[in-house]
């Protein structure tokens, strides 16, 4: 996939193998100069904080990490109380792409409810519950859901209001994962605020969006905001040099060029699909609901495309495309071509 | 501090107070166009690993990751069997400085030797073993220590040596935290692999040597390296755009800009403290070795100098005083003169 | 189920709701007065070790814990490297009733087999090992198995050579849950050995088996025996007055008191099952191998028999029936009896 | 020290060396028999229970574990928000002899205050929350005492008070270690609960008071007693036949036993102070306020007297000699009498 540059056409194996906007790398380099307070007592953090709240609620908290696995990690670290155990989809990020995470840093148990779209469901939820009766079970204090879900889709603002309204009856509290938060807001029409008022803790992620490395935890609640710096420096998420991280995040909202990336990377999908789907004898496995494609490829097919193009392979013999902000329409049209020529 | 441009002239509160150097900007600005592989299977962060091995020795296997802290819990992580304690310094940098980032994300205990200039020796490393009779005391299995310490203060390679002839006789392992290493050979006038081969794991520091945020981790012995992978993904510090910590260590590293940025500040640093030395009633509380300057200052002083200048007040009425690559000889000379005034 | 003495006749809900043994009362009689060592620097402490090292095998180094979780826990902390995984039935005590001790104690994930029958094949290890193809998931090194399974069932010792096979030739280790392990000798009619030597560490209750609480960890490889000492007081399973623990276990052994309770009380399970077996529309959903019956009994049955019995009711309808060293004859019959009642 | 009984003349080397109480053994005896419910569903633990509540008022929740580290580390685990950290004395039994376990199994930072007699003060804890200024330092939420402490000393009921007025008006909680809480009420003559009530949880042990091996944790307020069950699971301290730790309590708490033990034991220890005293050049080095003496010994004398007695010789050259409830005079007449002897 290099070539002599190491620069190759855009791929679709993740939003994670885009380059930076050209916007974060002009932002950095204003940044750069001059010396700075550490830690996140300098002006860029502190804009940078400013702007998150203005999208998630004047009582949001955020905190500026590294990834999205350490604002996982962080994020459940603050709502989970001694011994408490999560509730999430067994496809979640964290149960099945971290290597552990959060079973090595927080020691919690997973309970895990099938989840064949991506989506928790209040059914699922009460089915987990119904098998924690006593203390052979760790208690569930917080679920956890992914919003857009890992396999592409999207709650309806009608589903988590469910989600929480049943987690209130029971006690429980919410975490969302929002690696890709971006594309939800993008395809749900919807404000940043109007999902993360049903979260009692978010994650905001910018890396996939266009970012060098940086994404946000958003508290919800102020009470949860005591612990949490502490959390994040023993976590190794306290950047010294944070300015580096506040200012991709600015260069992101500034303009709402987070929404414009989420809207161009989903739009190439809804392209993509739409090719893909004229196609005969190609089914897509989930409704496309962000930048993902999950696509049944006839194994000779994935074996030819595998040749010139990049992409995952999931178990079961379906294919993930993925688009970003960088994904072209040249980029989307030729891999249609060619999925089309695979399978003669 | 801040200006309105909230870029302040130097400050000597710490080296990741400084600016990132122009040629890791240029570097960040060249890897970041066009679609790259993911989690390091870049060819910026082969690069970057083969010149850490050029420095280090061909066994050395290099891990990037974010910051200090982190490369130092990956590498304890890395080093501790089952159960095992730390022996260290008690003014090491995890043990005072990282919000228990070891008990919190390790589990260990830390037994702490006295070293008043930063350096532990083998008596004292010999004291703390007495101490361990039995099984009231958890198992030492590893000795971590700092070079440049934090008071400044260099390991010499004769010391190096007879840390490394103790532990091997009693099985330990030796951990070193490279959070200033270039400091450190710049002031030995040694190369990376004469310190190096005293450890079996060791981070190497950029961050503060004019990177915006990057450490290397060098296990030393391959039998390490098959867990290390593992473990900075459950710590979450596996960059997914990694290229771009790969980039920030590749320009300093090219040319041995990184050495000249450490002969820079230590330079500076000499120069300062040869101003202070001069000055009646001044007494440098630590020998000058690296980027840092300690020195008891009149409380009266103190207080007027921190009308303009930042820089940490040590618990017993020390100053430490640091300069990094970013320091001018005018802020030096300017510091040198308020000082002066400031004691009249 | 509390008469006015709080004594009950036999239940069938646990072998730990079974009286101690006579010979384990009058060995805590015995070993009750006079001053002695603590922390196991006592001669009964010696005597057990010495007898559990006759049954395991010279090599085996054998601690002294209060119960079966806890020697789960400290039997894989012993194996398990820094980050690794455990690879584990999805039905594995440790997985489904210890409350997440594991991922709490050691901080650890388990990678989950299906085990109908409560046993891992070597088919169902290398399918999870074929989904740990990169640090998305942990490294598994060690397998745990349960011996007799928590479904009543017995791996032969062919199977147990065919598990060792397979994982001597992955580098994986292998941890066995002894808790019945007594039962499962006097089923297959070995010797503790026998199983023992299949595996690098084992437990060997004896809780289930007469004590009032003591089990037993084997170390089957010298090289594991350094740490252990320090994780079992780390994870406050060292008894003080561990003559109290060591003489149970010494009742047990003495005169194989073990077996003869594994025997009697798999007879009476045998004999549980024959009954059962002879009632129309009555299925036994598990081979029966140890000292419990799986069941399924009609709800109204069901129903009707909790008013007079304990025992458990698992998902999906099955009842489970254990027996112990103190079940009678006149137990087994009158349940039988009653259950055939139940479902006229 | 062993005879060919393996029963000694009581030794002063701990109080956990000492033989059970007759009616503990009793107890056990009489418990002993037929079926009951596991895992403290039983008669005998709710009794247990209430005559806990009874001593340490009716809010109180009790949680049996099996030993004092268990007991310390649980109730920890229930006051520690995330990330926390302790404040104790460098002394403290879980800080120095418990191998680490609280780092190991909870994560947390030990906060050490020097406490030459074993208790903190009011002025200690203030200079450790001095200290702790910024996320360098992780959040101090809970002080830990021990009470009779580490060096046999007592909190006044009044010292007691000025601690809670200065951790309520620093909105810390307080744990009190109590393995030897009966010592401390015998010396005070105070009840439980005027100790009890100015902790947020504490342990009271009994296996130094003449059981076997229990302890009892108390939760003092209710809020902290929903995770607790929990927890304990967790750490392997959910005993499944737990009517045999019910019954050794209830044996020691009926007709305050566990009272004339420890104020027997506590004689013991002025007895022998006083005969130690007479002795020309011998300097006891604590107040005698419990079981324990604290002397220095001139090391000829030390060696001459371990070769017939069993005793714990501190660093620094002070000798510990403790009694217990099974001490006789006559020991305490034969040792002093060698001690004298021994000077010569």
């Amino acid at each position: 996939m290099n070539g002599p540059t190491g620069v190759t056409r855009e791929d679709f194996a993740s939003d994670n193998h885009a380059e930076a906007h050209p916007a974060v790398l002009a932002a950095i380099m204003a940044a750069g100069r001059g010396s700075a307070p550490a830690y996140g007592g300098d002006r860029w953090t502190a804009a940078a904080e400013a702007s998150l709240r203005d999208l998630a609620g004047p009582a949001a908290v955020p905190l500026l990490v590294f990834n999205g696995t350490a604002a996982n990690v962080l994020g459940l670290s603050v709502l989970l109380g001694p011994g408490d155990a999560i509730i999430c989809a067994d496809n979640a990020h964290f149960a099945v792409d971290e290597c552990g995470a959060v079973e090595a840093m927080l020691g919690r148990k997973l309970l895990l409810a099938p989840a064949p779209d991506g989506k928790l469901t209040p059914a699922a939820i009460e089915a987990v519950l119904e098998r924690c009766t006593d203390v052979r079970t760790p208690r569930p204090s917080t679920v956890a859901i992914t919003q857009a879900t890992e396999l592409g889709t999207c709650y309806t603002l009608r589903e988590l209001a469910a989600l929480r309204e049943l987690c209130d009856r029971k006690g429980l509290r919410i975490y969302l994962d929002g690696a890709r938060l971006a594309n939800a807001v993008a395809h749900l029409g919807c404000k940043v605020a109007d999902i993360a008022r049903f979260a009692d803790a978010l994650s905001f992620g910018f890396t996939k969006n266009g970012a060098l490395g940086a994404d946000a935890l958003l508290l919800m609640t102020s009470d949860l905001a005591e612990r949490a710096p502490y959390l994040r420096r023993q976590q190794g998420q306290l950047a010294s040099k944070m300015r580096f991280l506040a200012v991709q995040i600015s260069a992101l909202l500034d303009g709402e060029l987070w929404l414009d990336n989420a809207r161009h990377a989903n739009s190439m999908t809804t392209r993509l699909a739409a090719d893909l789907e004229k196609l005969p004898g190609l089914r897509l496995t989930q409704p496309v609901q962000s930048n993902a494609v999950f696509v049944e490829l006839p194994p000779a097919a994935t074996n030819t495309l595998r040749k010139s193009w990049t992409f995952h392979l999931l178990p079961a013999g379906v294919t993930r495309l993925m688009t970003s902000h960088a994904t072209g329409q040249a980029d989307v049209s030729d891999l249609a071509t060619e999925v089309a020529a695979s399978l003669k």
